[in-house]
């Protein structure tokens, strides 16, 4: 159990894993270098915990004392209670969710690993947005995606941001990371037994209602990110082309809102 | 044929249409209330234009006089020309897309007429976030809703923020706002012979996959807001409580996500 300790120093070194929160391109290198990533949020905190994420502190408003008591009991790391003014000076901005914890990264699991019992997969290109990210896998979890496969090049999506608009579903869905792109997509994702379909707006691809989603056991679902797409090389490695069918003379949905209607169509396979 | 002026005193008085964009208190009072609405940047502007709205005057950085050439050479209304740094003054912000349109509301259609020929219609509550209003008109728009219903206290979707993030989808689709609500879904919606359907996450709802929504010739789906969700008698109002099946213990889509899977899942009706 935890004894909330008050810190009163921005400078004092026990909280330097929430220093500059703000400066992105600080921090997509210092986590992972540094092994952590942070959860913001009550229930954000509650999920890491759930999901077996070990903690490594904590950084609370005093008034969220009472409300994460049960957590900060059973917390083996130092609990810190500051003021808003110290979070906000320690942090780069007014942390109005009132408490923090940095949590300590697992080793990503091996991609065959990730897709040894999975069924139904995604697996994104380039998509380095962490807001886009985030909804991708709040999606994916909740429409019953079973796994999610990333390229080289995607966004972290233990970032703060990707966490909290995923809601905690990062969580919730086992990922990993490809090595080699595209070559993974055929040695690791296709040699599996994965059918896999690349989502394009192409008018060539099969329209998704018409694609006989039962009858595909294994089934990969590859997205680009928004504005530019898929690339050449991702799209050559697709097995079947996939377009959502529009209407009204629009050209394209927002990446979130296609893939969460991929997900729906593609989730339910063979029972 | 309109020729381009150059206006250098932010106080002049034909910029009018364009001060204190931010101000979203002020400018939601003011924007019915003169009967104009902003569009922005040059996709949403020539859509604007495309729908028949007329417009009332624009405002070019010079930097896009030359993208909206045919645009400015067919257009009666004043377009007028300024430095980024008169545009900030006005507008209070900085007008990265460099154009800006005011353009002339037309009269909203009786709900009635824009049923007449529908068969898909999307029904918000409440629904007063203008970014969320803007993606659920997008998607409305894209996966094949005939109409959207509004009721009296949804945001204006002609709002500037929902404008843009619809990309200009609020033009495609036909709207109208309900006057008296509830009693407008019993006399004007159902009564037209609309089958009402909520969307909820509550458990006793059918899940959406098994609806037969190829029995339903006519169907509104009924959606509530972020948070909140639909109210105690918009549900009593509804003929069947639809949710979307949730997988891996999350509870919940974000609302953009959530309406993009259902009118995926029901805009395919009868052939």
């Amino acid at each position: 159990m935890a004894e909330p300790v008050a810190v009163t120093d921005p400078h004092d070194p026990r909280l330097h894993d929430y220093t500059s929160l703000t400066d992105v391109e600080l921090r997509r290198r210092r986590e992972p270098a540094e092994g952590l990533f942070i959860a913001e949020g009550e229930k954000v905190i509650r999920r890491a915990l759930q999901a077996g994420y070990p903690m490594r502190s904590m950084l609370l408003g005093d008034k969220w004392l009472d409300a994460l008591r049960d957590v900060v009991d059973e917390a083996e790391a130092p609990v810190y209670v500051v003021g808003d003014d110290l979070a906000e000076q320690v942090t780069g901005y007014h942390v109005h969710r009132g408490a923090l914890a940095s949590m300590q990264r697992k080793p990503l699991p091996d991609p065959a690993g990730v897709l040894a019992g999975a069924r139904r997969v995604v697996v994104m290109e380039a998509v380095n947005d962490h807001t886009n990210i985030g909804a991708i896998f709040r999606s994916a979890a909740a429409l019953g995606m079973d796994a999610v496969l990333l390229s080289p090049d995607c966004a972290d999506p233990l970032y703060r941001r990707s966490v909290k608009v995923s809601m905690g579903a990062v969580f919730s869905v086992p990922y990993a990371r490809l090595a080699a792109w595209p070559r993974d997509l055929y040695g690791t994702v296709k040699d599996a037994g994965f059918r896999l379909l690349a989502l394009t707006p192409a008018e060539r691809a099969t329209a998704l209602p018409d694609l006989p989603v039962r009858e595909l056991p294994r089934l990969a679902l590859l997205l680009g990110a928004e504005g530019p797409g898929l690339s050449p090389k991702a799209l050559a490695a697709a097995d079947t082309l996939v377009r959502i069918p529009m209407a009204h003379g629009i050209d394209s949905l927002n990446v979130g809102a296609a893939a969460a209607v991929a997900f729906y169509a593609v989730a339910r396979g063979p029972q």
